[in-house]
């Protein structure tokens, strides 16, 4: 591998091979009812940002990053297959503007198509080359588990009356941070890494996770609804236990303890007063800045795992500027 | 491999191995509601005939059985998950005489869990020699896709008003017999078969398992409900279409018919009499004799590529006596 045969390789690029991957793919036809709700999760974008990550890794490593395509979508296929299945569990209507796969057709659709997607996944990882396919699997399998341990955390925190910091950190270092780790290990191992690059690129896709998902809760209160394809306010409307809430319940005092706790659970305040009430209690306890100064914790520990890695800057890029992208996103 | 060296291997010595595979499995701990379900599922008895056809066919080719474990286990759990997931598509309460997953805790637990025991399936199966291990992975990815496709055609069954023979054996090798043929064929490339043996005892189990869901279709009429473990008439009562009411719908004449479709879809005949009287009409139109003929029909397609199959008879009996009590069982 040597520099001056380097092309610059973009996440747009990435971006648009895994796109045109996904759009390739061969369904069967039958049974419809199996097969066209996953023609219809896959066609309906969301930023595929796991498996250009996977192609991102195995460009710092080699010129062909296209070597890494088979993890790429087995990575996405697997990605939205979770989303399916969650979306069952959280009853959750809609999914980037459109309506859920349990919605569109029915539950029992929605679970056993879920269930071919996780297997297609595997089917799409079985074309990695052979000698490698032993360590890509095992790696899959990994985050594969750990993306639902993260779930069924995210689950009992439901029910949980209070949540630590550290737990939810934990929760969300599992159900997001693991497979943008494994993504970027996977990608490295593809692109003939080291083992101990692969495992840097690991620690910062799994740091990045975590300041992804802090962004994510960030923006429910705060970002801009235009742009973030969502309602903003469904996480406190749902109670959801994100960082801005465990934040606030950890520090909120006196009056606005009391207001805090009047308002957790509480479904006869009207939507629009309940989310424009706990955003007041998160301006006074300055959580988003709290939030926010966090997402930069994670962040640096990700550029830390960046700098270990042994290739050229230039190859660095790539990484570097989707991670910068990251933290200003605002959707 | 010298026929003086082998040391005959019987399905219950199989049996065995897999139970002490599957009792000796690493679960984590936590989360407790992910992992408690898949230790209820996995100690749950059952037939463990799956993965006892895997260590069975790859005793045919080596002295070694045992390096077949990884798939026999993979191929249980996997097996163990899909009835997870079906019990929730179909509602059922009990299973092995045991409250199903989504009773015992609930339904989101069932989904969550049954998705890991996917993923722990794919764990094990990394455990396959890595030489073998694209060929045994795609072969798993093939049945994983079958199953799901024939689950998915059982559930449209109960929406359409006619299904023919034709589809329903193909529903049944999808859902059923694609499994236990990819067991023998595991079994047998794990054991350093030639890839026409192997292929030779895929066809093998895939007959197998036709006959095999054709006896139990019988059962649930003709059964001893004391033996069979679950009480005989449910898949009358449910209107499912098993093979039995697809011949009876195909058959029946006259004030037989008449009577035939006043009983489908009634859930005003009390169950004992629904069963009683959908019997009758069972033994007017000899419809368990045409069962065992079609059960009949497939065991020995299935001999006949067990024939085919270039080892010693010595070797073949371990198969050929599953083969024959497949045929007589009555649980």
């Amino acid at each position: 591998m040597t520099n001056h045969s380097y092309v610059p390789f973009s996440f747009e690029d990435a971006a648009g091979m895994v796109e045109e991957g996904l759009s390739v793919l061969k369904l069967p036809a039958a049974p419809a009812k199996l097969y066209d709700p996953i023609r219809y999760v896959l066609s309906g974008g969301g930023k595929r940002i796991r498996p250009s990550l996977v192609l991102a890794a195995c460009s710092l490593f080699s010129d062909k990053p296209r070597q890494a395509m088979p993890a790429a979508l087995a990575v996405e296929i697997f990605h939205n297959f979770t989303l399916v299945h969650d979306d069952i569990m959280d009853h959750a209507p809609v999914r980037r503007n459109k309506p859920t796969v349990h919605r569109k057709w029915n539950r029992n659709i929605a679970i056993l198509s879920g269930d071919v997607m996780s297997v297609l996944a595997y089917h799409l990882l079985s074309g990695v080359p052979s000698r490698r396919l032993t360590q890509v699997l095992r790696i899959f399998n990994k985050t594969a588990m750990e993306v639902c341990e993260g779930q069924q955390m995210d689950m009992d925190f439901e029910n949980a009356r209070e949540v630590s910091e550290e737990e939810y950190i934990r929760m969300i270092s599992l159900k997001t941070g693991s497979l943008l780790a494994a993504s970027l290990q996977m990608g490295a191992v593809l692109g003939g890494s080291t083992a101990s690059d692969a495992d840097a690129l690991h620690a910062c896709g799994l740091n990045l996770g975590i300041s992804f998902q802090l962004r994510d809760d960030w923006l429910d209160v705060f970002g801009d609804p235009e742009k973030f394809g969502k309602r903003t306010g469904g996480d406190i409307l749902s109670d959801k236990k994100t960082f801005l809430l465990i934040k606030a319940m950890e520090l909120a005092r006196g009056s606005v303890r009391e207001e805090l706790y009047s308002l957790i659970g509480n479904k006869r305040v009207p939507d629009k007063e309940k989310v424009g009430r706990m955003k007041d209690i998160y301006l006074q306890l300055n959580i988003g800045q709290i939030t926010r100064d966090k997402m930069a914790v994670y962040y640096r520990k990700a550029s830390a795992s960046l700098e270990q890695v042994n290739v050229t800057e230039q190859r660095k890029r790539i990484l570097k500027k989707f991670a910068g992208e990251l933290m200003e996103r605002d959707q």
